[in-house]
């Protein structure tokens, strides 16, 4: 048995099952070995942030790690900013990337770089395996880093000739880490911050927006006045009907710091401090009020749901029933709007789905509006290298498979991924791609006011989209997606009928 | 004035007018000072790739470096395949990278990342221009690392608050340093080999390709015998008539090794010891015969013209005339083959037109065909990075202006960089791609026979771009481009000729 044999057999035997995929010359043994070997799914990507986004949105979605192959150096490099979301959203991720043989390295041939440097910095653990009979067992470790708690990037540098060679050895399934609790002294403050103090909010991160953990913040909120918000950008809420009507801390730093201002304590459950995504000249950079004190009651490795009801219990707390959102939306007609297709959506989901959001500008408000909708899983952006949507969108459909994924998707990030709507059509996967066509970089635009001047021509150069306006149909029909336009609320909502009563991708290019 | 304003002074100061630009919200006081400053000719790339491989290209035509402007962290890994390439093609590049503010980058902020690390391996110089006072200094010294000879990456981070601080100084420009001139011994040495021993090679590479150089060589090759070959990648040979009928180094190893096993001395001019991209089981790493002595006759960063004229002095070489290539072929008819379009590009290509060549298998043989076409430039993919084609022919054409662009380019290795089209449309490029769409990574499938059997299905699935076929004309239609297919000699004649009289980009999909 190969190297790379042993790898796949390790890889299966640690339950790892699906691996997306975009090899080079340097992985033929591994893909020849994926070949002979039953058991794994593999994806083909067409450019690599593909494959490591769509590693990224398989683990929100199926909990439990992919693993990747990818070619040497600057394949590793152009995934890593798919890494970096991925690292941000706690994914875990096996991250396989190929490299020159160990014997050929020292020719610095052309496509030699610095793999290990280049993983270190969007990777948990970074491992070369040196060695054929060494490589199973570094596999076996680098599956148990990527499910350490609350998920990892796990790198495992395969040199071509530690795939080729004999000696391979599988190595079973090391045990997955026990998820850390949270310290009882942690609990004890809470309880006691929350049965003394007034204004005290609960910033719920990470595994705390699952269904269990938000009925245990719900009984807190009820017995003790305490307010509850999400992380600005999280992995993965699960929201609408049944679950909390939670809003999430705003983008715009003025606006954050308006909504923690009147908090004089703030509980960290599984999130960190609320800070902005930058600096800004005369603003500040963490946005709760001067002489708030933030408390943490989770880490973000520990276990949520099992410290908020521990700290529910301190506090004596009732069960508390889950507020009522109200009617379901009717769908909306008429011009579009950020709130129309907001409630268009609530109104036609399917129950179940999962909306893979990088609506960017556009999609700031989504949230008040489709609390009422049938219960879904809503994905956010947590790293900001944009482009994470189309292959999130990829990994979720794949991770939680007979439920449709429903992409909001800013058109100038759709642009640093394309490639994501190929693997869609390929896969046949049940995509619906909402393509927010404003031809522009709002965001930059609304930053460039706040430099202080309106954009002039070499500036705009820089900022408009347009001139040549992409057009979004015919990029999708060229990678066998199937799309149409709309620029009213009733054509979205055809078209999203239309779309979710078929197995494969659409793409809705909404004229914004 | 603000870093940013000094920053763009110091730039234009130094002879550095083009700037590719990708821009996020921590370059926003940067793009204002681009729009306030006059001077600076601003590209913009959807994705960063194409911002540094138009960098790239730019300098191997130009004969300068442009700027980048690439949005921090997770942006420039977005470029770091461009650099790569850049860095093997030995290109100069003032590669300017936004960053946290320096006081925001302690909290942790989604996009932080460590940007030094990610920029090392595709660098030879990194700074963080920290304070606004030093970033015009600091610029001036990456221009001169930059165009330090051979040509290099320089890599500028710009964190936001050096940018929109007060107190920049634009810095002058700093002389560039001198190319160092070949080891009066080296020559020497070159000389005694070239007079006593038979079966001696020439490898010439970087810019021994130039015209002055090969005038050079072919004096030493007529009175010596010597033979000449260039290296197996070129970031850019001047080629057709009135210069050498160069071949150069085969990728296939066995080929490379039976190209070079009758040599007895190798003599290195800017070239390094020709070795395997990669390593196979049981094949050699290097290509030279047992036995062959390499003798350097110039380091990468040395002069090779004076070099090379030193040593045809010192062998008292007379004069020699360039080598006729025989008539310009005839736009050649029927069926498509890779010997037929090498004609066809022969045949029809305007006087001075710059090949892109990321051709990969079906270019393999492209050379001898197109010894007899009129004087052009030649370039190739140094670092092996996939995708180099359409950005770098974005560069070549704004850094030569006036001139056609023919970029012969594989589908698979198009899709890595398919943005590169809208910004060919949007800056009206006269770029003419020929879209070689056999819809496979026919390079790997061919790997893949090598590991020792037939790809199976799920090989198959990773090594075949159809289902879904990818629709070339409507891709290159959405970004802006004019496009059609050809699927004949003569259809592609027709296209060609059609192309060249038109101002702007144009994509001819070849089914091959």
């Amino acid at each position: 048995m190969n190297g790379a044999e042993s790898l796949v057999h390790t890889l299966l035997g640690s339950g790892v099952d699906v691996c997306f995929t975009n090899p080079g010359t340097s992985e033929m043994h591994f893909v020849a070995a994926l070949d002979r070997i039953p058991g794994m799914k593999c994806v083909l990507g067409l450019q690599e942030n593909i494959v490591t986004g769509a590693a990224d949105g398989y683990w929100r979605m199926a909990e439990k790690p992919a693993a990747t192959l990818l070619h040497c150096g600057p394949g590793l490099a152009n995934g890593l900013a798919g890494l970096h979301d991925a690292r941000r959203a706690r994914s875990g991720i096996v991250n396989i990337v190929g490299d020159q043989a160990v014997y050929h390295r020292p020719f610095d041939a052309p496509l030699t770089a610095d793999t290990e440097g280049w993983a270190r910095g969007a990777s948990a653990f970074v491992r070369t395996a040196t060695k054929a009979e060494d490589v199973g067992a570094d596999a076996a470790v680098a599956v148990q880093a990527a499910r350490t708690s609350p998920g990892q990037v796990a790198t495992l540098i395969l040199p071509s000739d530690s795939s080729w060679n004999e000696g391979g050895v599988p190595a079973k399934a090391l045990p997955v880490p026990a998820v850390p609790q949270a310290d009882p002294h942690a609990v004890r403050n809470a309880a006691r911050v929350l049965r003394e103090k007034k204004n005290t909010l609960l910033l719920l991160g990470g595994l705390a927006l699952r269904e269990g953990a938000q009925k245990e913040a719900q009984r807190i909120a009820a017995a003790t006045g305490a307010k509850l918000l999400a992380e600005g950008s999280n992995a993965r809420i699960q929201r609408g009907r049944g679950r909390l009507m939670l809003d999430r801390v705003p983008y715009v730093n003025e606006l954050a710091v308006k909504a923690l201002e009147s908090y004089e304590h703030i509980i960290l459950v599984n999130a960190k401090e609320p800070i902005g995504f930058f600096g800004y000249p005369g603003r500040p950079s963490t946005f709760w009020a001067p002489g708030c004190q933030l408390h943490v009651l989770t880490r973000l490795e520990q276990d949520a749901e099992s410290a908020l009801r521990a700290l529910a219990e301190e506090l004596s707390a009732p069960a508390a029933a889950m507020p009522d959102p109200g009617p379901r939306p009717e769908a909306p007609r008429g011009a579009l709007s950020p709130e129309g297709l907001a409630q268009a959506v609530a109104a036609l989901m399917p129950e179940g789905s999962v909306i893979v959001d990088e609506s960017v500008t556009y999609g700031r408000g989504f949230f008040p509006h489709t609390f009422a909708a049938p219960a879904h899983d809503w994905l956010q952006n947590c790293g900001g290298a944009i482009g994470y949507g189309p292959p999130v969108a990829v990994g979720a459909a794949i991770g939680a498979p007979g439920r449709r994924v429903i992409a909001l998707q800013a058109d100038g990030s759709a642009m640093y991924t394309p490639q994501a709507l190929w693997t869609q059509a390929r896969e046949k996967l049940p995509v619906t791609t909402v393509l927010l066509s404003n031809r522009k970089y709002q965001i930059l635009i609304g930053e460039y006011r706040n430099v202080g001047a309106n954009p002039g021509r070499t500036a705009m150069d820089m900022l408009d989209l347009g001139n040549p306006d992409i057009g979004w149909v015919q990029l999708a029909n060229s990678m066998g997606v199937e799309a149409a336009q709309a620029s009213t609320l009733e054509g979205l909502g055809d078209l999203m009928a239309q779309s979710f009563a078929r197995p494969g991708p659409f793409l809705i290019e909404l004229l914004i």
